[in-house]
């Protein structure tokens, strides 16, 4: 058992570039010549090329269980055999449900989705209700050496309504839930010096993402909204402490449906695509 | 197609009191004759019987998604007939799933969970991610007649440590989430006067919850903590308007394994319980 973070950031290095493919399937993007018949077992045949796909070129992999869950328990299965295929091909895999509830329902949703041999390397989890709702996550986390990401910054414009809000203190909502995290991460660094509790900072927000990175140097920020939510170079840059470490730039649309338009073998437009990306971060970092 | 606030206060009325069982089944919790070899199996088996056993007698009940999802697909399988169950016996079913994504992602767990035949009367969501995460859930609701709960003050004692900070506008954080529920809202208002967007107000913060009834008159506030968490007749009280609507309180522990450590029947237990609950709380309320 080793750390997730210390994991993760030996696989960035190994493949030469912090980034992550977001899996968010959808039925009607999907190539042509996938029958879309049953749509739990098209997103499924999708996801697993996709994945066979980008394994050589990126460290990790996102699946978003909405995008599962869409098609009830036989999205689920068809979820936890995308993580299984993509634990199989090499990568780390990012489980991006967001869930969050008191202890005893998270300590459930920790069982579910990040331990046992169907557990994900890491999941995303929403610390709205506080330290104890975190904590079995992080038990679970803990127990069998993989990571949690909270969601702290997010990329949507939405967010700013909650998150960039100032308290009394002087801190901003975001603050507020991140040192929460930090301080329960605290407990779990690895040896590359980071916690196996990350936090979720969208690529849309650089001025939030420069502060974050600054106060919380222990947390991997796990970063989406790069590419099509409109996240763009400095976005990233603001992620990275000035080493290039502390951040997992995530892509997901421009992607997994590079193919789109495009002519010729489409897994080949993925395979493409994600080397862009690898490619463009790495760039970005010098 | 009927407005969601509308139905529930409905069903309170004609079924004598506002409150739902939470349906929150651990496995090491269930009755000895209930075979345990398949976990999901089992889980299936006792929520069949306690929907049975309370039916008469609550307007509602609240699976607990965590439950379930503990058990992977098979579990999801048995959270949909669980649905599919009570909606059948005539009860309102809240799923508590406390769901949360950016606008994209929202949409395909709206999809999945609140509409479609299979889909719960009502959905918790957590709105941390601000109104364009809730706006796809809002949609559905509309569509279909269906509501949410949006969590604002949580029953568990880490909330505090983020909901009940101050801002420098005075609001907490808490307020700050029921303001963007709250506008939401207001565009689906029923003949009950209430939205079909509640909140999530935990029954272990009285002055909180009053505060909060005072601030957000269209909003049902969906009332987790009494019995088991610690929630009493004061907290209780707070949640409701004088003409005693408003709430919809919720107990699980104190319901579902009312039958441990007591004889004959469990399902009698059960159904002895909420009957307990319902008169507990029609009491308080005068």
């Amino acid at each position: 058992m080793t750390h997730f973070a210390d994991r993760l950031l030996k696989a960035c290095v190994s493949k030469g570039s912090p980034v992550c493919v977001g899996l968010d399937p959808v039925l009607e993007r999907l190539p042509d010549h996938i029958d879309s018949a049953v749509p739990a077992d098209a997103i499924e045949s999708f996801c697993l090329s996709v994945i066979d796909a980008v394994a050589e070129h990126v460290p990790a992999v996102k699946p978003q269980s909405a995008c599962f869950e869409r098609y009830g328990a036989d999205g689920v299965a068809v979820y936890h055999r995308v993580v299984a295929h993509a634990k199989a091909a090499g990568l780390l895999v990012v489980g991006d449900a967001k869930r969050g509830d008191i202890g005893t329902s998270s300590a459930h949703y920790a069982v579910g989705l990040l331990g046992g041999d169907h557990g994900c390397d890491s999941l995303t989890v929403n610390g709205y209700l506080g330290g104890d709702g975190l904590e079995p996550f992080m038990q679970v986390a803990e127990q069998t050496g993989r990571g949690l990401f909270v969601l702290v910054r997010t990329s949507n414009p939405g967010g700013d309504a909650i998150q960039s809000l100032k308290l009394e203190d002087g801190r901003t909502v975001s603050e507020a839930v991140g040192d929460v995290v930090a301080a329960l991460g605290a407990r779990c660094v690895g040896e590359s010096g980071y916690s196996n509790v990350g936090m979720v900072v969208g690529a849309t927000k650089p001025q939030d993402a420069a502060q974050l990175r600054e106060r919380y140097p222990q947390q991997v920020f796990l970063v989406p909204g790069f590419g099509a939510q409109g996240g763009g170079a400095d976005d990233v840059r603001a992620c990275f402490k000035p080493d290039g470490t502390g951040a997992l730039i995530t892509a997901s649309r421009s992607v997994i449906y590079a193919y789109v338009d495009k002519p010729g073998d489409w897994t080949s437009r993925v395979a493409d695509a994600a080397k862009q990306l690898r490619d463009e971060v790495a760039a970005i970092l010098g």
